[in-house]
Parts: structure tokens; C-alpha cells; sequence
């Protein structure tokens, strides 16, 4: 492919008829907020990128992908042979193509881009003097409508014995907020906000079970829920009323309201453009379902714990099987992310993996977000560095686990060495206790130093928010060197995952889930000490350890874990599995 | 002392008749910006405290302190016996107490408070319904007059072999700022700022060698420098323009400027309202000289440890004194600060103390920023945990130290779990390296976790900026959990200051000032990594060290540590001091 070929062409041709000479496409995760058919898949369409995230510029003569740290070794192998120009993803390399390109207009589509992103676009744009035009047709909707189809799987009700909370009480204190802003509405753009309000879920996008849809929550606890009637037909709930998605905008006309709440971190500019036309006035503000739910309720913490469990039990059958057979050759990262994934369905609650599987070998373990396929398919031997990341969806929660192992239980010294450091960096976190009030970012050093000490660091997030049975990310807590999360809270779910990557030679990254729990002491200033209970439970290759590296603590820290492992485990393995699993969680 | 107070009568017959019925009077540290007589005695005149931030109320019939964590107790201790309501300070408390009291018409000394402030008065008296009135004379003017002298000594040159870089040259790089910013003038309201920016230095105020007055800098690099031509007499700088204080309004008015540069932080709010008074376009933006200021030259950074190596012989001499005198008993807090001050100048080098000392034994060690005073004075016996913080002024830089002993080398064993933890937190800050984008509040996490493994905590920041032979606060860079401060720089002198304080029983504090350092690695995306260079040269008292709570990389670093300091003190310590650092230095 190069940037001649023929979509490029029938997109430029678009373009000239548009009058544009720029044209914008993001690609946000589809949890962030709206979801489209053509804003999920129009990287991969037009770049051939498959990474989750990214931002594509389509000039006269020049096609740039912008993507984030993840994805560098990715998208340079995705566009190899192509002319398209890749870049770091932030918003001074945009506005430097777009001003070399010469843009004089550039095209979007305000369904596709927040509030917040346009505002940013808008900006750069102003400091160019370079018009933004706002299409009414996305130029993507006529060459990729053979390709798209719109998903439309039926929603369905997510029960309370998993759910843990009524819709109704979710809406009724959700709705105190609104009076408290002093708003009757507030639009409710994010689709796993959605589903954890209404206690909905549905099966439109692969690994995140949500029914693409969107909604109007009002002060007196009602919701106008905008979906397709195919999918919400055998749904009945009180309170909720189910409109056509395209009423949206004679809906918020009829309303007629005054004040109306909007997160401009999901809402699209779109929306915003409609409520400022009909002159309602826009209380800017954080979704406000995204704190609630990502502070676990009881019942989906119990059912937390029950997933990982089941979870736990395939990921040593897995870890069991590859240390007999991965050594022998013959394996490939395809294979062996399939066997694991026929370890998880073998129990029948698992639904369906949280996202793709990275099964990486070597050198490809170093791309954080690998994924192989029938033309990347390495073959696992003896002696390699062998990474899995993975996740289930299960009723009673999503789960996330990566492991790295030495294949035949061999490694180089100077590998040791940085499994070492990304473990006692795990380990840091996993036994911190502190403060409510403390973010990630205040945490994220205690995950890093033992890799600066030695010169090296990683280039993603140390943990993400992770949904129950929704997205395996979510906010708004984070641990980040890049931004700080908002303070973690009792009940919030998140990854402990710092790892190290060498290009060209190998990856490691060892990721558990952990939950925020109380203890129970009081410390400075009357504010509750909390710690992380790890969730995940699955043995650390102890042959990629170099024990001299780890103090007292750790060691104790480590053991404690296996021991834990070990006893929540064994009696669900396989006679082999558990004789294996004894040996891998032995102290060291 | 109660509210009824002949001070609290006389200012609310001038609130009568001034029609207000609520006088808010700011009390910054001095080194925030604009400094005032009245600012700065105002809370100390009216309520008794002496501590350096703080913030007064008077309404009709109530009087407030809004105080932060480090002032509670010596607040609670101040005001005693008087009605004064001592509070946490912060807005919302503010706003609460205006509420209750029924406020509606508030005064307000425009010159005291930063735009920055002013805002966020106005946003709360705006939500709650209160007027805000400008005064044009500050009610404490005529009631403090006989108590108050503008300090006027002489501003005096910085030598180049102290400053290192000409005031010409780092005005040049400013302007190129200026320049970029598209501004015409930029007005430097804090006093150090100027301080740096001239390569002048005063004695205005005590321990903050400062010539109080500010300036205009302009984008040719002259400056226009307002300060009182007693003060001035001696001075000729190139390109530097001498006017009278008075005539600030009119030289504004004179320059007919277009754009200026503002720090809403440091700038008064009347001088914004000047500004906007005459049409000039505000670009808001931090104090310009901040930054530069906090990364070091290489003159200054040489100076700097040639400061640390003296006052660290202050420091021994002593701490040796202090061991052999202290458990003998009648010794007190005062005689203990005065010793160590005459320890201090014997070497002439020393100007002044960098701060008023904190000598605090038992209980009022828990103080953090306790001040003994004659009625006030404890005495010092066998078996106390004694806390010493302390700095000294030399034109080759600023020092803080803080350490904490056990009077007679004995303590009880939870004492010394909770000096140990601190000092486990210092080591992992004094150890820790981190690619340069990293902030302080990344950090902090890292001094912290070991007390937060306990439950314990403590409620101040980490680390402050230090100058050179300026403020020992200065910013922009900080280690903190409750803000993050700018990324760390070369050059950046911080203070490593952990501690933890039990209310009625002792106060542990271990303070180094540490540089920031280039390691010369380069780590993930071609960043640099850095490291912390301790600068503070004194031993740790081992005898409150739980040697098992330690790991062996703190032990390392407890003795290669300890091996400096008498490398480099005990050729300049007297025979006897010598032999006693020997033995407080031996390896653990």
C-alpha cells in the first residue's frame, strides 16, 4: 500500500468535492464516549492500523498516523512499504503537519470528536489560520458502508445479584447531583456509563459488553434511552423511556430545558453545538456515573473475587501446559493463545476474552500492545522470553492478567536482571498502604524506582481502572507518570502492571489486578489508610528472578502471594496442574 | 486577650465606618510577592500568631484564623484564652465562616492579596451573596503606624563569583521570553525574583536577603526599578532605570503599553486592576524568573556544597556539644538554638540565620513549625527526642537541616520505629533516580510509603525549594501529596524532609537538601535520567535506628552517607568533634 492507493485516492476525491484540503479522523477507545462504526474502524481502513488508538491526517499529497508510545513499533511494522508518516500522538505534531502540509481547511466530523478534543483541534487550527469546515457527511460513510454494518445485538438486563445495586437507587443518587448543580439533565454520551446505570449490557463490540446507545438522564430520575428498537425490544424498565436514536434532537427541543449537565470529555462537539443553538445553558462537568462505578459495590467485589478465582484456575492449567510444551518447539504465539483461551471457556461463565490476547515472543514482546496474526505468527522455542497478556469477561467481572515466562526456565543474566526490577517495582505498589486522598500519580514512583535506579523505565500507564463486567479500561483512577488519576477510593478495581521493553529483543510486564480496600487504621488528619488486596492470582516465573535483588520484604511479599495462590487454587486444578503449581509457588 | 480586645474595638469602629462588616487580611510568606509591613505583621499585631501563612477574619462579632496543617496546635497555643476561631485554611472554610457570620459587605487591601487570590475571595463572596469593597487605605495603616518601620537598608551587588551569570545575560534570556510571549513589558513583583534577575541582594527582612521593591522589566532588556532611592544610592546597574516607588502608576501610564506580562500568583490584584484600568492586554503566565532561578548555575552549584561543607561543621561541633552536654540536664530549647547559632558564625562566612530555628523537645517537637520562645522554653533532659531545624545565609547559598537525637542515646522502641520508618523514606528519596518529566509529587509516594505501611503519615510537603543565598521556600519545584509541582530540573535544589509527628508526645523530622543531578543516562524515549545529589553534610543519630527494620541497600546507603560526611568535615573540626563524628559515623 502506498498513500496512491486507491482509498486514498476516493478519499481526496471527497475531499476536493467537500472543498477541504485537510481531513481529521480520530480513533478514541469506544468506551471514551460515542461510538461509530466509522470512528472505530476507519484507521484500520484507510492506515491499515489496528491499534486502539491513534488520530489519522488525510492531505492533498501526505497521510500521517498519529499514535501514542504503545503503538510506535506497531504502526511503523502496520504502514512498513507505505508513505504514510508516523508521529508521536499529541497535539503540537498535528498542528506542525498540518501547517508543512499547507492546510488551508481542514474537514471533521463533530459526531467523532469530544467537546474537549474539537476545542483542542479548534485551537491549533486558529494559531495556523486554518478554517475548520464541519461536514454533514463523514466522507468515510460512502466508501465504507459495504464493509460497516451498524451492530445490533439485543440488550439485555445484567441482574442484581450481579449488578449489586437497583437502577432506580443508582439514578436516585446520581440525581442529587443534579439537583445539588442546580441542571435538569445530563446527557449521558459514554456507553459503559450507560450500562452501568441502567444495569444494561449488550453485545455490539467485541470484549466490551455494552449496547451502543446513549441517553438523557432527568432530575426527577427518569431516562430517555436512545436506541434502536430491534435491540431494547424484550426490555421493560420503569422509568425509562425508549425513544428512536434519531429523535435525539427534536427530544432535547421538546424538553425545552434550561440547564443541562455535559462531560466534554465524551460528549461529542456536536451535542454541544445542538444545546448552545437551543440555548440551554451547559454545566461542564465529569460524567457523573464514572466515580460510582468505578467504586466497586459489595456484590460485585465478592463476584470480583470469584472471577479471579476461575480466572486464576485457567491461567495455571495454561502456565502448567506451556512449561511442558512450549520448550519442545513447535509453538507459536497463535497456538498458544488459543490453547489459553480454551482453558478459560472451559469454564462455562466466562463470556468472552476482555480484549485481544497478546501472545508475544521475543522481540515482539517489546510492542505493548502486540497482537499476532496468521502473517506475524512466531514460533515459540526453547530459551525465548515468552509474554501473555489476557483478560475474561465474566458476569461477576473482568480481569486482566499479564505474565512473562522464560521458556524451558532459562534466561540471560541481564534479562534477570529487568524481570527483577519490574517485580520489586510490582511488589511496591501491590504492598503499599496510604491516605485517602493520594492519586496514582503520588504512587506511580513506587512502581518506577527500581527500574530508574538502573537507567530504565517504561513508556505506558503503570495501572488502569477496570470495569465490572464492562471495559477492562476505565476511569477516572489511573497510576501514571503522565497525569496524576483522581484520589483512589475504597472499592475502585485497577492494574498493577509496570514492565520493561527492549526493542528488538524482548518484553516483560507482570500485571495483576488489585482492589482499594480499607484497613481500617486512621492516620494523619482523621483520613482512612487503605491498601491493595491483589485479585489476580496466578504464580511469577520464579526462574526469571535474581534473588539477590530482592530485600527481605519482597521476598516475604512474594511468598506470601504463591502461598495465597496456592491455597485458593489447587483444589480446582488438574492432579498435574496442582503438582506443577506446588512447585511454582514453592518459597523462595 | 479575648475579641473584645482594645485592637479588635479600634478596627471595628473603623469598619463602621468604612461600612463594612468584614476585614480579611492575607498573611503570605513574603517570598509569594508583594511585600507590606502590614501584610506581613498584620495576623501577628491583631491575633497574636507569629507563624508564616495564615489568613484573618474579623466580622462584627467573631474573629478567625484560618491556619494550615503546620500551624494547628502553635495556633491552638497562641490564641488561647481568647475567643479567636482557629480553622483549616482553605476557601471553603473561609467561606463558611463569612456565611455564618452573616457578612454582607466585605473589605479588602487590594495590594495585599495576588490576582490569583482575589479571585477565588470574589468567587465565594459572589456565591454567597456578599459585596466586596476595595479599601483605599488599609484599616491597620494608622492603628499599627508607631509599631511598624518600612525597613529601608542599603540593596547591595551580588559578586559574579556568587551570582555566576551577569543580571545583562539573564536579562537577555528573559526577553527572549518576552519576545515569544509577544509582550512588550513583564511587572516582577516578587521580591526574590528581582533579587536573582539584578544580582542585588538587602536586608529587609530577616533571613530573606532581599531589598524590598519591584520592577518592570521591558523587551529591550532595560528595567524600570522601584525602590526607594535611600536604598538604592549606592547602585548603577547598566540599563537599569531607578524611579520612586510612587511613581509606579504614572511610569506605567507613561509607557503606553500595549501587552504585559503578569503573574496572577505574585501580582497584586491593583496592579491587574491597573492594567486593565489603562487597556493594557494582560498574558497572564508564571513569574518568568522562577524557573531559571531554581536551576542553579555551576558557580552556584560549586558555592553550594562549599555552604553545606561549613555549615555541616556548625552542625558537628554542634551536635558533638549537644551530646555531651545535653543529657547532663539545664539545658533549654533557647540556650540549645543560641549554641548552635555561635557554633555557626564562628565561621565568618556565615551572614544570618536562614530561618528562626525550631529547638523543640518532647511534645513540642510535634510542632512542626514550633518556635521557642522565653515564655516558652523547655528544658532539655536525659531520655527526650530533641528536634533541630535550622539554616544559615552565606552569599555562596542557602541551608536547611533538620535532625532529630535522643538526649542521652536512649529512646524507647516505638520512638525509634517511627525515626526509622522516616529515615526509610528519606532514603528512598535521597536513592531514587527518575528520567527528567518527572515531578515531585511523582516522588513523594516514595518518602511516604514506609510510614504509610504503619499507618502513620505526616502532614507537610516532602520537599521545598531552596535559593541560593535567597528564600530557603522558593518554587516552582516541590515534593509534595497534595499539589505536584513542575517537572525536577538540573540544578533544582530541594529539601529531602520527611517526618512524623504524635501530638503531646514528639516530633521526628531528617531534612537534607538534596540537587538535582544529570546521571548522563538516557533512558526510554531519550530522556535523561537524573539523580539527587544530598548537599547536607551531618550524621543521622544511629542510637534511634531500629537496625532490622532496615534493608541492606539502606543500610549501604546509611554508611556510604555517614563515610562522606567525615571524609569531608573532620579536617575542620576540633580534635574532640572529630573523634566524636568518627564513632557517629562507624558503619552500621
Amino acid at each position: 500500500m502506498t498513500i496512491k492507493d486507491s482509498k486514498f485516492l476516493a478519499l481526496r476525491t471527497i475531499m476536493q468535492t467537500e472543498n477541504i484540503d485537510g481531513f481529521l479522523l480520530p480513533h478514541g477507545e469506544a468506551y471514551n464516549g460515542d461510538y461509530n462504526p466509522f470512528y472505530v474502524e476507519g484507521l484500520q481502513y484507510l492506515f491499515g492500523f489496528s491499534g486502539s488508538l491513534g488520530m489519522g491526517l488525510i492531505t492533498n499529497d501526505k497521510a500521517f498516523l498519529f499514535i501514542d508510545g504503545r503503538y510506535t513499533i506497531q504502526a511503523k511494522q502496520e504502514t512498513a512499504g507505505t508513505d504514510i508518516i508516523c508521529d508521536s500522538y499529541n497535539y503540537d505534531n498535528i498542528a506542525k503537519a498540518l501547517t508543512n502540509a499547507g492546510t488551508k481547511t481542514l474537514g471533521i466530523d463533530k459526531q467523532l470528536f469530544s467537546e474537549n478534543q474539537f476545542i483542542k483541534i479548534q485551537n491549533l487550527c486558529d494559531k495556523a489560520n486554518i478554517t475548520i469546515r464541519a461536514l454533514a457527511k463523514n466522507p468515510l460513510a460512502s466508501l465504507m458502508s459495504d464493509e460497516v454494518k451498524i451492530p445490533a445485538t439485543p440488550a439485555f438486563e445484567l441482574p442484581l445479584e450481579y449488578a449489586g445495586v437497583r437502577t432506580e437507587d443508582k439514578r436516585k443518587h446520581i440525581c442529587e447531583q443534579l439537583k445539588t448543580l442546580g441542571v435538569e439533565a445530563s446527557f449521558i454520551a459514554a456507553a459503559d456509563s450507560l450500562a452501568w446505570l441502567l444495569n444494561i449490557r449488550g453485545n455490539d463490540v467485541p470484549h466490551f459488553p455494552v449496547s451502543l446507545s446513549n441517553g438523557i438522564l432527568l432530575a426527577d430520575g427518569g431516562f430517555l434511552w436512545f436506541i434502536d428498537d430491534k435491540k431494547s425490544q424484550t426490555l421493560d424498565l420503569d422509568n425509562v423511556e425508549i425513544l428512536p436514536p434519531a429523535s435525539l434532537e427534536s427530544t432535547i427541543k421538546r424538553l425545552n430545558l434550561r440547564k443541562i449537565h455535559l462531560d466534554p470529555a465524551s460528549v461529542s462537539a456536536e451535542i454541544f453545538d445542538l444545546c448552545r443553538s437551543l440555548n440551554i445553558d451547559i454545566v461542564q462537568g465529569v460524567d457523573l456515573c464514572q466515580f460510582p462505578k468505578a467504586c466497586k459495590n459489595s456484590t460485585e467485589i465478592k463476584n470480583a473475587r470469584l472471577a479471579h478465582e476461575w480466572d486464576g484456575v485457567a491461567i495455571c492449567e495454561f502456565l502448567c501446559w506451556f512449561s511442558e510444551t512450549a520448550h519442545l518447539g513447535g509453538l507459536s504465539e497463535v497456538s498458544a493463545a488459543e490453547q489459553l483461551w480454551s482453558f478459560r471457556v472451559k469454564n462455562p461463565k466466562c463470556i468472552e476474552p476482555s480484549f485481544d490476547t497478546i501472545s508475544a515472543v521475543g522481540a515482539n514482546g517489546a510492542q505493548c500492545h502486540y497482537r499476532a496474526s496468521a502473517t506475524s505468527d512466531s514460533v515459540i522455542k526453547s530459551g525465548d522470553i515468552y509474554l501473555v497478556d489476557s483478560g475474561g469477561q465474566y458476569l461477576e467481572g473482568t480481569t486482566d492478567i499479564t505474565r512473562t515466562v522464560a521458556v524451558g526456565g532459562v534466561a540471560p543474566d541481564f534479562i534477570k536482571e529487568h524481570f527483577t526490577r519490574v517485580l520489586k517495582g510490582h511488589i511496591a505498589l501491590a504492598r503499599a498502604r496510604f491516605p485517602r486522598g493520594i492519586t496514582g500519580g503520588h504512587l506511580d514512583g513506587l512502581a518506577r524506582a527500581p527500574l530508574w535506579e538502573a537507567g530504565l523505565d517504561f513508556a505506558h500507564g503503570t495501572g488502569h481502572g477496570v470495569g465490572s463486567y464492562l471495559s477492562v479500561h476505565e476511569g477516572p483512577q489511573n497510576i501514571s507518570s503522565s497525569s496524576y488519576g483522581v484520589a483512589l477510593e475504597a472499592g475502585m478495581i485497577i492494574s498493577n502492571e509496570p514492565g520493561y521493553y527492549q526493542e528488538g529483543s524482548h518484553g516483560i510486564r507482570i500485571e495483576n489486578l488489585v482492589l482499594v480496600n480499607d484497613t481500617g487504621l486512621i492516620g494523619e488528619h482523621a483520613l482512612p489508610i487503605y491498601e491493595f488486596e491483589t485479585l489476580t492470582l496466578a504464580p511469577i516465573d520464579k526462574s526469571l528472578i535474581k534473588v539477590s535483588l530482592l530485600n527481605e520484604a519482597e521476598k516475604n511479599w512474594l511468598n506470601a502471594y504463591h502461598k495465597r495462590v496456592q491455597e485458593r487454587l489447587s483444589s480446582s486444578l488438574r492432579v498435574a496442574t496442582r503438582n506443577w503449581l506446588e512447585s511454582a509457588c514453592a518459597a523462595i
